[in-house]
């Protein structure tokens, strides 16, 4: 028999009843019933109730055994008594009778339980993290992690990619983030880089004439805490092709996706056809880039209802140049009770309020409610509600001013509006691409004209959009929207090296810096280089997603603390002089 | 149509005569033959002939088109007259008439040629890696890298394994190498490690119940530069179980590595048993730890045939502890002219020379040759023919001393021998598992006890073989030989905290110093740690050998140079003092 199991702690059923078994793992619980033990044996494939009488020559034995202990057991397979049959889990018709018994590894007292629901301060979970990685939860979430970066990979290679390493020791790349250094103990006082992503290699890849690129690559970026995102690294689904347009890129990407959704997703809907929004609509429609599409609330401009009208606020703010006033409908919302809260809502964000409108029937017909109805009269209210498509027991709400300023707080009513009317459908993956990003932006305060989003996007229009308004000028450029996550970014690329230098000269950089920058790419793309696109989607976030998880951690098997410290391994750590010295590195104080 | 391609360039054949098509690509090559162009055009995929003459409306571009430029044409389809048919490329029956062109990327003068076989400067190939990697055997060996991954991923998964990342921002890890620090912006004066290996996470993982990991895992130490080594990181397929034995794991990774072989190996012999040879056996047999076991010739020792003897240097070596006379046999290598040739190599590599003596017969049946035989007399050279079975046309070569001593040049001398006499076998994959290391080796002149390898393999005889003599003390751990590498190494680790103590202690490594340098896994095998172990396969080292390359740098799609700088990225490069404030560190001058 082999020196640990003839089976595991999940496959033992009634056709095993009168074997010889071998069982190893952990005691998951035991409990002492009339002087009879009963251990859940568990192991990362199941658990198995073993018992212990004490005929048993181990008896003596096993009643020192505690909860986390790594035990081997022998016994006998019986059959459960059938009022006893567990038809919860699968070994849940037998039990085995224990007659041999050895200790594999004894454990300490435990600071955390396995067992049981208990809920431990994320310190403790991270110093003790193999402890925590047992835990049910966990370890569900990590096979689901490693079951969807298989699947992912599995389609990527059915498409007919082949996957290759980028370097991850190499030089600062351009993504705009800081960039965690590695100093070089052969160049002294030079430094390597970590890769905030292989934008370039990936580019790179393409110019050598491979045509279908993808890895599950790690990504590396000092940021500073926040409680969502991994303070180090990060992975992507990132893919790169050649010879295509926008649309290759979204037919190869989708079906992956849906894919992947589809298999983990634990049968929620996955939108079969992914819409495609234009950036401007999305800020118009949503309030946001990366919309909630679950949510059926699109939100429309109704500022000739309020021009001129009895409601002084609007009918001033719209005198001023690019102010806009826009409704959010919210279905079934028609309650003063309701329409209070959100006003609330909008006072705790930060605005004076937010004005509404609702409709009701108090045995009249139809009647618009609120003070904003009163101030602009009937005529202009229903011509609202008629754009709006309401009716009694709904309402609609009202924010004003210049868009860029108040449409991250109309996305946010969105989403409150949706949530607490229970429009947003909680059991589906809503999908869409949010298209026709600007290339550059405008800075409120300097007025300088820089990158709106990653520099190697391909204007819309080539050279010819270029010598045009720069403001006007778009990009082939896309993010996925899922859910209110940007699940996918990416982009057909830029590979002209004069629509590049041009690019950058708007922008400000003269194309020396661009040479010193960008230098690998920017020379590779004198060589013949092919129009090239693709796209990366975050592995961290849609692994959260299918996990229904709020929390990076939960997904990742050793993460860093928010302050991006290893409580387990003890890193970061003071480093041995020898090590500095060799580097030529001297650690200043801290008032330096 | 698509914007670049109806088709790839290995597409096209006599079924699609007369059709429309579109390919995009790289100008393989172009010639003028009596006023008609021919281009090659070529993409990932393949290549095809296309042609265009005077009568063509894109003649005059097409004229303008160079070497390495990526263009994208338009045109028919034609077959190609029954004597200009190419049967070496899928497309040979074919080539297309140009109609329409579209340059996507013009390229500047190439510093090195994509088409033909001229070789160049490693420095040039590394600066302008993305024309290198157009290169035939570049995209081949790129995809035969790419699949070989692909390849063991899909067996691991077979086999029920799991893939997790493991953190590469992280704390140092034992290895004995040296870590490349990374310093920490929000913890100034402290560093991150990156991993020399996962040998503390996987174990860690263990710990925390998953059954079988593995991982494609970048490795990275800080190495001061050689030829046939990367001096930065390499990648292994990193595997380890729990309730696992030796032969559990020999059983796990040899059907995973004969199917990548049998796969990849372009038909050679793949070894189906893979013998298991103790370290003491391969020493004394094949004067290495890594044999390669194409070479059938075993040393023998053949002491007693020189002790007392009349060749005097041996006899008097003898009288000496711990020496010792080693025979190498060499079938059909029974002439002077190859005996001489082989003492020279001897002596090249610092010995005195080579003793030997080869049969011959002149008429008179069989008669040893050479001075050795002279002093030794007829007997005893009879003696030592009869032990190492050899014959007329054979030879046998001796070294004698401390093992320790000869043992490499007697291994290397195997070698030439297998080699000259054309007894190694190229066409094979020849596997062994080297197995029973010593746990400790004596250093030869403090006299000090320390590791032979790795420290956290379990000793054979656990705790009982630890009070005994340490430099009997033999390890479960174990490395896998193949040609002459070692393409495996691993071990049953020791999971026990009281005989990792005990092995630490022998080697000088007080408790507290085991729980400094290593405290996140003995902590953890303090709460009920399984059994476990493990290995970890080299994959540039394995796509070497099936890409028959003996140069690391061709199996890597972006490698440093051999002195760790990447010069296409220009890293490292000097950092911004920004980035220096921020991290807190000063360089210091070269003197200082």
């Amino acid at each position: 028999m082999h020196a640990y199991r003839s089976h595991t702690c999940a496959d033992l059923t009634q056709a095993n009843v009168g074997d010889e078994v071998r069982l190893s793992g952990w005691v998951h619980r035991i409990r002492d019933h009339g002087g009879i033990l009963f251990v859940d044996l568990r192991d990362t494939y199941g658990m198995t109730q073993v018992l212990c009488d004490p005929d048993s020559p181990v008896f003596a034995e096993l009643e020192k055994v505690r909860a986390e202990w790594c035990i081997r057991i022998d016994g006998t397979v019986k059959a459960r008594a059938p009022e006893l049959v567990n038809p919860k889990i699968p070994t849940g018709e037998i039990e085995v009778f224990v007659r041999g018994l050895e200790v594999l590894g004894a454990s300490k007292e435990l600071p955390l339980m396995v067992f049981g629901d208990q809920e431990y301060p994320e310190e403790t979970r991270l110093k003790y993290r193999y402890l925590d990685l047992r835990r049910e939860a966990m370890q569900r979430n990590m096979k689901l992690r490693s079951d969807v970066v298989a699947g992912m990979r599995k389609r990527m290679w059915d498409k007919g990619f082949r996957e290759w390493q980028t370097p991850i020791i190499t030089a600062s790349s351009p993504e705009g983030a800081r960039d965690f250094l590695v100093p070089s103990r052969l160049h002294p006082g030079k430094f390597y880089a970590l890769p905030q992503a292989p934008q370039q290699f990936k580019q790179l890849i393409m110019v050598s004439g491979y045509d279908k690129y993808f890895q599950i690559a790690p990504c590396f970026r000092d940021e500073d805490p926040r409680a969502d995102r991994s303070p180090t690294d990060f992975y992507q689904l990132d893919l790169e092709m050649s010879f295509v347009e926008q649309q290759d890129i979204f037919d190869t990407i989708q079906p992956v996706l849906t894919g992947i959704f589809e298999e983990f997703g634990g049968g929620r809907k996955v939108d079969q056809t992914w819409e495609q929004i234009s950036y401007r609509d999305a800020a118009l429609w949503y309030g946001s880039d990366k919309p909630d599409l679950r949510n059926p609330i699109k939100m429309q401009v109704v500022s000739e209802h309020f021009a001129g009208s009895g409601f002084a606020i609007f009918a001033k703010l719209l005198e001023q140049d690019g102010t806009e006033i826009r409704a959010i409908p919210a279905p079934t919302g028609g309650s003063r009770k309701f329409c209070d809260r959100m006003n609330a809502f909008a006072q705790k964000e930060g605005l004076p309020g937010m004005g509404y409108i609702f409709w009701r029937d108090q045995g009249n017909g139809i009647e618009a409610a609120g003070p904003l109805a009163k101030n602009i009269g009937p005529e202009r209210t229903e011509a609202i509600r008629q754009q709006l498509g309401l009716g009694v027991g709904d309402a609609a709400f009202f924010l004003g001013g210049k868009p860029k300023a108040f449409e991250p707080v109309a996305g946010r009513a969105r989403n409150v509006i949706g949530e607490e009317l229970g429009l947003t459908d909680k059991d589906r993956f809503a999908f869409a691409w949010i298209v026709d990003f600007p290339i550059y932006e405008k800075d409120a305060e300097s007025g300088k004209i820089d990158f709106e989003h990653n520099p190697f996007s391909m204007p819309q229009g080539g050279m010819d959009a270029l010598n045009g308004d720069p403001l006007e000028v778009l990009g082939y450029q896309y993010d996925l929207a899922c859910n209110g996550y940007e699940l996918v970014s990416g982009a057909i690329r830029n590979h002209k090296p004069e629509i590049m230098f041009k690019a950058f000269e708007i922008a400000g950089y003269g194309k020396e810096e661009v040479e010193k920058r960008f230098g690998g790419m920017v020379n590779a793309f004198q060589y013949g280089a092919p129009p090239h696109g693709g796209c990366a989607a975050g592995i961290d976030r849609i692994v959260m997603l299918l996990a229904d998880e709020a929390n990076i951690r939960e997904v990742i098997m050793f993460p860093m603390n928010q302050r991006a410290e290893d409580l387990m391994m003890g890193a970061p750590s003071e480093p041995m002089n020898e090590q500095l010295r060799e580097l030529r590195l001297r650690v200043l104080p801290p008032e330096a």
